[in-house]
This record gives C-alpha cells, sequence and structure tokens, in this order.
C-alpha cells in the first residue's frame, strides 16, 4: 500500500426530504447566489424545493451553466459576484454547474491578474469562497470533492483544478431526483462512475487489498443496481444506491495508497472538447482500447475485476482478465452507451493524431499509472477506439 | 437505505514514516499535552519518534492512561491542563489512550459544574479542546472518529461520550508500529476491528447495498490478513491492510443508512467491567450467542455474510446462516481468542442474572436493533455464552 493522505470535510445529507434541511445548513447572515444549469429544475419541482428552503435568505440566481462548465459563461457569474457583494455559492445541479461553481468559488477570492491563471498555471486553490451543492444528477462526485473541470470554448480545451479549500462544505443528495432524469444522463452517470472506479484500479496491484475490495463493492453495486435504475428511476433502493456510489467513486476514498491511471479520462477529454460528445460516452469510447493496448501492464489487476466483479471463473489469467474487457464493453453497451468512435461522429478520421499532436504540443507526455504512454501510444489507442 | 449525514473531517496521514510529519499538523504556538499508556512506547521507539518530530515546540507529556481509560486518572491530567494551560492535546497510543483524550478535549472546555456529567448526562460535545493522535494499535478506530467510551473503576460501569467536537483533527497511521505490538494485542484488534463491523451489518436489510458490500469487504480483508499479522507483524503489506480495516470499520461510513445493533457491545462492556477481561474478547464471548439468540430476526444478513464473506455456497438459508455462525468462532479461534465466558473466570455463575439487574436498574431496555431486547433476553444471551 503506497502512503497517502485523506481528508474529505465535506458534510452529506443524504436521503428523503434533506433538501428541507438546506437552511440549517448557510450561514443566518450569507448573501447566496444559486447557480444551476439549463433550467431542468425549474420543469422537476426541484427549484421549487431549494427557494422554498431558502426562505428568508437573501439570494441571487445564475441559470443557464453548460455541460462541461464554459469559462465565458463563468465570468458573467463572477461579475455577479462581485457586482452583488455574494458570500455564499450554492450549485443546484449536476457535476457540470458543481465544477462551475468550484471555479467560481477559487475566482471569488482569488487575487492575481486574472482567474484564467487558476487553470491554465495550476493554481491549487487553499481557500475559496463557501459553498454547498444540491445534488440533481448522480455522476461525477464533485459533490463530494474538490476537483473541477472548467472548458474554454474558443480553444476546444478542457482544464483540470482543484485544491483543499473547493470541498463543498455541504452536499445535499436525496435519490429522489433521480426519477426525473433522462435516460441518456442515467446512462452517462452509471458509465461515468463505473469508468471513475476503473482509473483508481485498473492499474497493477500494491496490497491495497481494501481499497482493491472498496473498488469492486461500488463496481459491483453499479452493476446491480443499473438495470433497475434505467428501467424504472424511480425505484428508490435502485436510486440511493446508485446515488451513493457515484459518490464514493470518487470522494477521494479508494484512490488513497494505491496508484492512479486517469489515461481514459485525458483522452476522453479531448473527444468531448473536439465533437461535443457527452463525457460519459467518451470514457466508454476509450477504455476498452487502453486495456487493451495495455494489457501486459494492467492483466494482473484486469484478472482480479474479471473474477471478483464479474464472476469469471474459467480460463487462464489472461483469458479472464480479456474476458473482463468484453463484459465492461456488454456493460456499456446495456445502458446503450455505443463504445467506439464511428459511431458518434462520421469525421473520426484523423482524430487519434489531431489528439497526439495536441498531447506533443502541450509538452504532455506520460499518460497512465506509469506516466509511460507517449503521444505515439495515445494515437494508437484512440484509433483502436474508431 | 435510511437517511443520514456524513461528516468527519479527519485529516488522515497514512503509511511509512508519516510521524515526521506531524509538526507539519500542529499549530506552531501550540502548549501541548502528549499523552500515552503504560509506556510501551518508551520500549518500541515510538516515543522518541514524536518526541523528535515534536522538536521545538512545548510540550508536557502525561503518560500511564490505562486501559479501559479510567476516570479518576483523566481528572489528573485535567488538572495539568489548566496547571499548565494546555492548548493542544497529543494522544499517541491506541484506543484507551485516544478515547481519554477525547474526554480531556471535552472536559477541558466543559463550563458545568463537574466534568463527570459529561458522562453521565450524554452531554454531547459540539467544540472540544483540538487535538491530533499518533495511532501505535489498531483496533478501535478512536483515531476517525467522535466516540469514546470511559471507565469509573469505583463503580465499575463503562460510559459512552462523544460528539461533533470530538473528532481528532489530525491522525498518523504508520504501519510499522504494528511490529511491535504483542500477540494478545494483535488479536483483539483484528477481533474487535471484525466485531465493530459486524454490529453496523448483522442487522437487517434495508438495501444497503454499497454499505453492505463495503463491510463485506472489511471482513475479508481481516480475514485474508489476519494470519499474516499473527505470523509475523514486520509484514508491512498485512500490517497497512489491518491498520486500514480497523479505522474503516468504524469511522462511520459503513454505519451511514443503515441499523446498527450494538448489543454485543453493550454486553460485553459490562463483562470488562466485571471481570476486567480485554474488551475485544468480550466481544468474541457475546456475539455468537447473540447471533444465535437472535437468529430468526438476523438470517437474512446472516447468510448473506456466510455467502459473500465465508464463500459457503451449499445449504438452506439457514443452514449457511448457522454456518457463519460457527465460521466467525473459528475464525475467533484462529486467533487464540476463547468464545466463552468460563474460559476467562471460574466466577461465571450468576453473571447473566447480575448483567440483566444492571441494566434494569440504570433503565436501560430495549437493545439491539429493533431495541427490543430486554434485561430477560440479555440474561439468556449471557447464559449462552457462559
Amino acid at each position: 500500500m503506497l502512503n497517502f493522505e485523506l481528508k474529505n470535510p465535506t458534510k452529506i445529507l443524504f436521503g428523503k426530504g434533506q433538501i428541507d434541511n438546506l437552511n440549517k445548513e448557510l450561514p443566518k447572515d450569507a448573501k447566496i447566489l444559486m447557480l444551476y444549469g439549463g433550467g431542468s429544475i425549474k420543469k422537476n419541482g426541484i427549484y421549487e424545493q431549494v427557494k422554498n428552503a431558502l426562505h428568508g435568505f437573501e439570494v441571487v440566481e445564475f441559470g443557464g451553466i453548460p455541460a462541461n462548465p464554459e469559462y465565458e459563461v463563468l465570468l458573467q457569474a463572477l461579475k455577479v459576484i462581485k457586482a452583488e457583494k455574494i458570500t455564499y455559492l450554492l450549485a443546484v445541479g449536476g457535476g457540470s454547474v458543481i465544477d462551475g461553481t468550484k471555479f467560481l468559488s477559487a475566482a471569488a477570492l482569488y487575487e492575481g491578474d486574472s482567474p484564467w491563471d487558476i487553470l491554465i498555471k495550476s493554481i491549487k486553490t487553499e481557500k475559496g469562497m463557501p459553498f454547498g451543492t444540491v445534488l440533481t444528477l448522480p455522476a461525477t462526485a464533485s459533490e463530494m470533492n474538490s476537483g473541477a473541470v472548467i472548458t474554454r470554448a474558443e480553444t476546444q480545451e478542457k482544464f483540470a483544478m482543484g485544491g483543499p479549500g473547493l470541498f463543498p462544505e455541504f452536499s445535499i443528495l436525496d435519490p429522489q431526483v433521480v426519477a426525473s432524469i433522462p435516460q441518456r444522463q442515467l446512462a452517462n452517470g452509471i458509465t461515468d462512475a463505473f469508468t471513475h472506479v476503473l482509473e483508481q484500479y485498473m492499474t497493477y496491484p500494491v496490497g491495497g487489498y481494501l481499497q482493491d475490495r472498496f473498488a469492486e463493492s461500488i463496481m459491483q453495486t453499479l452493476i446491480e443496481v443499473a438495470p433497475r435504475v434505467i428501467k424504472n428511476p424511480a425505484d428508490y433502493e435502485a436510486a440511493a444506491n446508485f446515488m451513493w456510489s457515484c459518490t464514493m467513486a470518487l470522494n477521494g476514498l479508494i484512490q488513497k495508497g494505491v496508484p492512479g491511471d486517469w489515461a481514459v479520462h485525458m483522452m476522453g477529454h479531448e473527444l468531448t472538447a473536439l465533437f461535443g460528445i457527452d463525457h460519459a460516452r467518451t470514457l466508454a469510447i476509450v477504455a476498452p482500447s487502453h486495456y487493451r493496448f495495455n494489457f501486459e501492464a494492467k492483466k494482473e489487476k484486469l484478472a482480479q475485476y474479471g473474477q471478483r466483479v464479474w464472476g469469471i471463473t474459467e480460463g487462464t489469467k489472461d483469458e479472464i482478465a480479456k474476458a473482463a474487457i468484453v463484459k465492461t464493453e456488454e456493460f456499456f453497451h446495456s445502458l446503450d452507451i455505443k463504445t467506439t468512435l464511428s459511431e458518434y461522429t462520421p469525421d473520426f478520421k484523423g482524430t487519434a493524431e489531431k489528439i497526439a499532436n495536441r498531447f506533443t504540443d502541450r509538452g504532455w507526455v506520460g499518460l497512465g499509472e506509469h506516466k509511460n504512454l507517449s503521444p505515439a501510444n495515445v494515437q494508437e489507442i484512440i484509433e483502436m477506439s474508431y
């Protein structure tokens, strides 16, 4: 097991009716900026619930934060924060709204010349403006971690940011919100969370037995509840396990003491930037090829995953490991998630080279848990994903 | 899944050499009371390591905190805190030292008439004197939770206490400390942690699929590493998994969203108070009888545990559930932990009635996850444990 540090101060309020407790978590004198996305919360009743719970507080609203939160839109929200002397941020949404709120939390207190520096100079935020979240879309675990991904539309680029000052003070997770999530988003959420676990698990054994078993637990639970969630998102028991699994998949716990890969995300981000493909779907496109390309380096864990998560008992270690990749693809397909790039765009040719060149241009070499994947390797993996 | 709240702000520093980072976690102007137990840390080198890491800080020492930390001893430490104007507490030890430190954290800032009230009136501590821990004995998870158990020797009683103000600010977990722990304490630690998981798991199904799998993960890991830890406590990989499993067993996570039992602990505490039997061993005495007595109420989970943790595939649900209890006893025996009261004391007769009477006298009725176990039931369970 590798050395690690773990600190996660976010308070989780989980369960039916927890939105009603929102007002207990906010400072009484807070001047709140309530942030949300494209307005689905106004259709599913969550907007009303949140507004009711905020009765008595001074609240300014900023809606319209897009999926893959864009820097340009967030700058508009930053102007509101300054003009209105906002003291507390409240994200009501999924990973995009929460990530955008994290950027604003950092930018609101940033003392440098331009908030763009937070992204381009990878500045770690030690202290941000305090914020809480009401989660409406389980997937990213942004509600219980301190990281965010921000997109700059004009350059088609995604940037990771974060820091210990960017944990939400609280997050409210009411699984009843799952009932009104469209099928497409449900499938994305399950795929996203599942791949988050894979990124932290599918590396090489370091004797993190408990971490491995926790990771397997999350994947087993997602596999178990996925068909129920897709069939009937109002199935509370399934929704609750889906929601909690998504949070636990990327709140830091299973990453502690073990290596992380994250190459699938690095490559997937490029596909979103170039083609606007949903984040989760880019992961499903890249992951199987990534595991096939790096088979020798990952086969110990692939085989353990095959045995413990998929119950594959027949065959050699290599056979079990290979079958586990197929099982993973089949799982994505069962969610109606396609796993090749050509199924998403007719313009796929040349993509692999383009992405490899972008990595080269940025000076990014050495992806994966061994930091040994070159842009040329990336090109091969993406080509395998066509 | 039941509604829940989760917040655990303790920072964990886990791994080889982490004691050297102690000074980074302490406020620069802290006046520290360093608390420890019977002096084993002076033999195994941990005392030296801690003192070196505290170089430059003002430190007062208070050693001699006994197993099952006694109120009377802690009052002496409280006098030192006040006389020396201590501002920060540092527990260097196992669960007893850390629990004692939590009482002191609460008592140091308590504004009522007598610190005894904290125990007898079950006062929840919202804010205590800040403290950190250096864990020397994995078992109780006190290093990452906000609860404590304090003994009053003169009345042979144990009291639970806690509150959100009693999380350690940080805890340092270096698995290398395991190498110098005596066999008896290793066996106790494994048994204690294993039973902590059972108390939060062996109830009835509520659809907490992920919680169940996490609980099973901890038990599987403990079962896997126990023989290695006992055989060679210097086996770092085994020690690290043992240590992290103990922390995860009772840091709150697996309890969230599911019912808790804790009747085994309530009965076990009495056996420690009456006979001075090691805490962990009292749990091993009571648990099997408790599960047999409450078989019908617990058999769903007993069978799931038998199948998933012990790999029992043959038999009816009842048979698997019963076999799982036997497997649990065998596991304790494999650690050289005896599971009947008469193996610990010749004076066992009348114990069950005595404990039942104590429960009646305190007005404590309704143990267990259904709060339906009467003192008469307790008497039967303890008699089954003779």
